[in-house]
């Protein structure tokens, strides 16, 4: 049995395609557009991750024997609908942003075309998995705007499902942070893993110092030892007679990490483990590194707010049909009338205008129609945010696995040198840079 | 290949493990215990879900060639640990809290018991799951209890990542929820999924009045037609010009919805659609839904909120290594030390105290040793709260599938008759029973 994505996806999608078979509309081309209408938060900017692992899960969407047997068994939709699924393979075109590109309000992140039953049924799979993963990167972009050039480490696996834990360590990797403790993440995106000791490891012992023994004797003098479990500064003390001044680093999870960090350095300092590096893991977000950036901590590990989005779990992308043909083949922008969900209908360009290198605005030139309304030629001082993602049904690869995620962090890491620094602040405020639309006659 | 669960796990577990086969504390006997120290968000109650996921995923955790070979390429482990690892099952009996249950403060959700090797490497699965469709459960249960009689669909799937949609749509099934737009969770669990169209089939057609026509030819007169793409009021004479006055119901995804649904039953009214159903399913949280307990709504679609756990995406449970024998063979409670987080050490019997029928406190027996500390034959007015999960490496398939899923949610509704009223209010406060601990000697 191949593995199947095609049922990740909310129901109502299979019965618009019934439906549109039934009336003849199910061949219209069309044109749907992922987008958000705002930034969460009061964020600046946002992340564009999931891009990578959408078009792998694209290759994988197509409905087996079980599926079409779940569809019928429950009069889902008809034997018509059926026969269109068995067969269905997304044979359309994508064009988006760059995984890792930033984002702002009516950015067209992804732009899906083709019949309108193939584009239709991608929704609910393409929102997951952007919703998702630019939440995490968003938060981990900050994250890692704050750290400077301190090491951030993804540890937050435990607090997201399992499989989110995977995919929310890559967008972390991809927002800038160095490495997971999550091993399937990094068998699968190549991201190295970390991690030595929880404090479980110290209770199972009958002394602290025969935990650390054993801690060193397994993992070298080089391991990082967790001090917090009983007395800070004896941990402390005992770490070092145990391990030496080449101890590799002390761990805090807990205490005022401010107070304590700079407490521990001096410690460590006096005992002359000058080299001995210290890793804060307790409860971080991005407020909390920003207040430690005077502190001598040397790394970070982040659990719970990176894997939840530091407040806001989702990034509030939605998938909309912005233009379609009308019966007589001629091509017609369409949105939403309703004033609190309206959206902007028409094929969209994008473009990030530049002032010497800074971002100054998201440039995006609307169409009603089908062909190609703007180029990057007519703006010398923009740059292009789309490429074509999948062309005909032929995915890029490019973007998929081990190297599609390493592009993508290269790629973060480049463009977020672009950004005006009032979009560094943690602070809520209105995005970065405003949105432009400028319609194309 | 087989399917394996075993690498959505933190790295450390493995480098304990690895230590442990090497100082020779890896075969203490051990018991770590699943609980949260606190309900995230002032929740009155928390909601246990996943554990029959959990127990599946048990059954897939196994080390095969791929992952042993990560390890070995990566250094994670030694080779007398790759060995270990390769032979390992679960072997160890895990007690706990049935799904659906509800817990408090301290709860023993989970206790698994088995050498310090063998229970160390589930921490991070276990809480994966629990965290996460508990959160979701949690929330999900407060929106039941908001929406009384009126049924509750979970469509939230774009909102969270494609995998966590499933599992959430899953936890708010158990939770009262009666269906899902999600066809894998209708397929997995056996929930039904619901749903038939979205605005982009109306913007598909070159009128409103095309799509509807076509909708109900495709679903028939008994479908739910979405009436805010253009203006609500022509939507509604439209829906019923179209589908006659037993037009199933329309759905309202837009607008100041106690307003508007009281407006469009009126209008329906007049129109003779007495019979015609109102839905609303625009950026609903229990908040929302208490508000229209007034307004002529017959049913609640919830998305975002649900499966982000309306604020708390995941529900802060830690798993605590609390006892352990020591080189002698004598059990010793441990626990950490340091005072923000601190937790009780010791092996726990739990029971709910109740008062003519109504909980009025989690009682739970401590003990620093092995054996049984308590039954509920020693509480008369107690129920006990824990079951076997896995006897001994056997896991009890009761919990897991189809069958579990629909037991839990049974178990969820049933357990939740005998909360206190006040534990019933959505705002802010203190558990609504204290959690007490006993020593026992």
């Amino acid at each position: 049995m191949r593995m199947s994505s095609a049922f990740l996806t909310d129901r109502y999608e299979l019965t618009m395609l019934a439906a549109s078979l039934r009336d003849g509309t199910s061949s219209r081309p069309s044109v749907f557009e992922l987008f958000s209408r705002r930034l969460s938060g009061g964020r600046r900017f946002g992340v564009v991750a999931g891009t990578g692992r959408l078009l792998t899960l694209l290759r994988e969407f197509h409905f087996g024997e079980g599926e079409l047997r779940y569809l019928r068994d429950h009069d889902v939709v008809d034997a018509d609908a059926l026969r269109y699924l068995e067969n269905y393979r997304f044979t359309g075109t994508i064009r988006g942003y760059r995984e890792g590109e930033l984002y702002f309000p009516g950015s067209p992140i992804l732009t899906v075309e083709g019949s309108f039953a193939d584009a239709v049924v991608l929704e609910t799979l393409a929102l997951s998995v952007l919703n998702h993963d630019s939440a995490v990167a968003t938060a981990a972009s900050r994250m890692s705007i704050a750290a400077g050039e301190r090491p951030l480490a993804e540890m937050g696996s435990r607090r997201a499902g399992e499989r989110s834990a995977v995919a929310a360590a890559r967008a972390a990797y991809i927002a800038g942070f160095v490495a997971t403790s999550n091993l399937e993440a990094g068998r699968q995106w190549g991201i190295p893993t970390m991690g030595t000791a929880a404090h479980s490891w110290t209770l199972l012992h009958d002394s602290e110092e025969d935990a650390f023994r054993a801690q060193v004797d397994s993992l070298g003098t080089d391991t990082t030892l967790l001090v917090d479990t009983y007395d800070i500064r004896a941990g402390v003390d005992l770490a070092i007679r145990v391990a030496g001044t080449e101890l590799g680093g002390v761990r805090l999870d807990s205490g005022d990490l401010p107070i304590v960090a700079g407490e521990v350095r001096t410690q460590l300092d006096e005992l002359g483990a000058t080299n001995t590096k210290i890793t804060v893991t307790s409860d971080l977000d991005e407020y909390a590194i920003a207040a430690l950036a005077a502190s001598p901590v040397d790394s970070y590990g982040v659990g719970t707010s990176v894997v939840t989005g530091s407040g806001y779990p989702t990034a509030g992308m939605v998938y909309k049909l912005v233009a379609r043909q009308d019966s007589a083949g001629g091509w017609v922008a369409v949105a939403k009338a309703s004033t609190d969900k309206a959206s902007k209908g028409g094929r969209k360009a994008a473009f990030r205008t530049l002032d010497d290198g800074v971002a100054i605005a998201e440039t995006i030139a609307v169409s009603d129609g089908f062909e190609k309304v703007d180029t990057a030629a007519e703006h010398p001082d923009a740059r292009g945010l789309q490429v074509v993602l999948v062309d005909n049904g032929e995915i890029d690869s490019s973007h998929e696995g081990v190297a599609g995620t390493a592009s993508a962090r290269e790629h973060h890491l480049r463009v977020r040198e672009q950004l005006p620094v009032r979009a560094l602040a943690l602070s809520k405020s209105d995005p970065a840079i405003p949105t432009r639309f400028v319609d194309v006659v």
